[in-house]
């Protein structure tokens, strides 16, 4: 049996240690690790159909990390077993992480029945991480039936982990900046449940003056089918229950109403076009050839002799094989 | 003449209307207005090697155009052309505006000597617009010698805004929260001046704090070249013009150092990378053929058939030409 296979293996059967090794294995950059990756890849399909993927966005500070941690409470009573891929917004210079997710959240990190991962997003753009899709299917492998994808909203990046989930849950915080609303409005254009985080104490009165301003709004801009809009407190524990049960009820539409199905496959058309992109890429690392044309057209346009457009057009075109038109 | 050689004389001659019609062109999507585009720009060059290039990052809510505002005007004063390019988030679904940045600096909009465009990111992530690198080049020609490029920072799109000016500006507010201040890390790496906005009211002392903080923290991290870190109030206009004079006598510097052709040159090249990968996506629009075959190998994976990564080298591998060992 081989190493690939034996991990395989290991990790269908619940193996931990087996699934932070695949991870780990996944997120390598490294040209030999990326091949025994898509091996195991390959033999693990493109994860379970009967798992719920649910994304987590919100500014930087919403608390989505404390509210996860409330949640995946409530899921593991109720039978599920959780994994939350923590996106870790790392420097593009150090490649270090930055952000240590896994103390934000006290109670999942100790659960047996909870696996808590932070990834890296490597300097990549959009507050994912590169492998994201892939650690979802190596945690549905390894049995984990709901997978919480958390990542920073920045009013871009939304659009990239919606095309990741079943379902999107945006947490907001009440009385931000006018910037920051505007900012938001992408976000609640994707947005499947809006959850106002830190309803508590004193600043209740603010927080259900803004839930009441953003739910007529939503009634306007999104008449068909506008998201739930709920109050919580991550930190005290109120009205999560009711959020939890509002996750549940959109996961039991979506296996009704037949959408799961449709949502996987354009989950799996995006994970193509992304994975289209890198393969292109990937082609000037295993052809030195190709490599070094690359490299001279490059040289041409930082001396100034050659147009940055012309040349990547001129050198794309020499690389394609000809029309059948013009064959 | 031609329409494209009769709008890139107007430019040069200064024409504001025909620097707004040829920036509304290069934004366009449309393939017959991109062709026309790319013919524009490789007339006009690679932009001045004598200009200014100065990114302004920050998280939202840090006063980023407020404080560009009053800096324009202090470059004005010294005799400058300032051209803003305010990168204006856009929601991926309805491609439409979001933030009216003109709006918010209300001297230079309406000064002749200022051009302020706000430029949807239509939907790209990280934080800067697909076009700005062209859009820089466009205002050069038309004779503006100070380019500000103005960019939600959020953690990943500084090294993008890195990669496409001479100087990048960090905007910071003291006090914020600890997951924004994390985020902030990778800003500070990339760098080169740091303003603290607000300093003024009963903040001072909060911002002092902040920014003594700071200092010490990157004499450490970055004892080599760490950025000054200044005190500015945007609103009051305290601090503004010190700000104004650090920028220049960075521009000195970079000029007396002989940075700024290196710069200029790595801009180029990461232009030309960008350039490449637009070409690669143009492939398929430009092919039926090849568009037929990427959309069969789509559906096969979204119908499960075929593993994303397998299915996407396999196309790739099927494009290129055979590799010159293998023939």
């Amino acid at each position: 049996m081989t190493v690939v296979a034996q991990l395989a293996e290991a990790l269908t059967l619940g193996d931990r240690r087996a699934l932070s090794k695949a991870i780990t294995l996944v997120e390598s950059t490294r040209a030999e690790d990326r091949a025994l990756s898509c091996e195991l890849l390959a033999r693990l399909g493109a994860g379970s159909q009967r798992s719920s993927r649910i994304g987590v966005t919100g500014v930087p500070g919403a608390g989505k990390s404390t509210l996860i941690d409330a949640l995946g409470l409530q899921a593991i009573a109720a039978g599920r077993r959780v994994a939350v891929l923590a996106i870790d917004p790392s420097s593009p210079q150090s490649g270090g992480s930055v952000l240590a997710d896994k103390t934000r959240m006290t109670h999942l990190s100790v659960d047996d029945r909870a696996f808590v991962r932070p990834s890296p997003t490597l300097g990549k753009l959009g507050g994912t991480a590169p492998r994201t899709r892939e650690l979802i299917v190596l945690c549905e492998a390894a049995g984990y039936d709901l997978i919480f994808v958390e990542t920073v909203g920045v009013g871009q990046s939304e659009a990239q982990v919606a095309s990741m989930v079943d379902c999107l849950l945006l947490v907001l915080l009440a009385g931000a900046g006018d910037e920051l609303s505007s900012m938001k409005r992408g976000l609640m254009e994707v947005a499947d449940i809006i959850a106002f985080n830190k309803a508590d104490g004193d600043r209740i009165g603010l927080v259900e003056s803004d839930a009441a301003t953003l739910r007529l709004s939503l009634d306007i801009s999104r008449p068909a089918r506008a998201p739930a809009v709920l109050l919580v407190s991550a930190r005290n524990g109120t009205g999560v229950p009711e959020l939890w049960k509002t996750l549940e009820q959109r996961d039991c539409e979506l296996e009704r109403e037949g959408t799961r199905a449709e949502r996987r496959a354009s989950q799996l058309r995006a994970w193509f076009e992304a994975a289209l992109d890198e393969a292109w890429h990937a082609v000037f690392i295993r052809r030195p050839d190709l490599m070094a044309a690359r490299a001279r057209a490059a040289e041409s346009v930082a001396s100034g002799a050659a147009s940055p457009l012309a040349a990547a057009q001129h050198l794309v075109a020499a690389l394609l094989p000809p029309s059948p038109a013009n064959s």
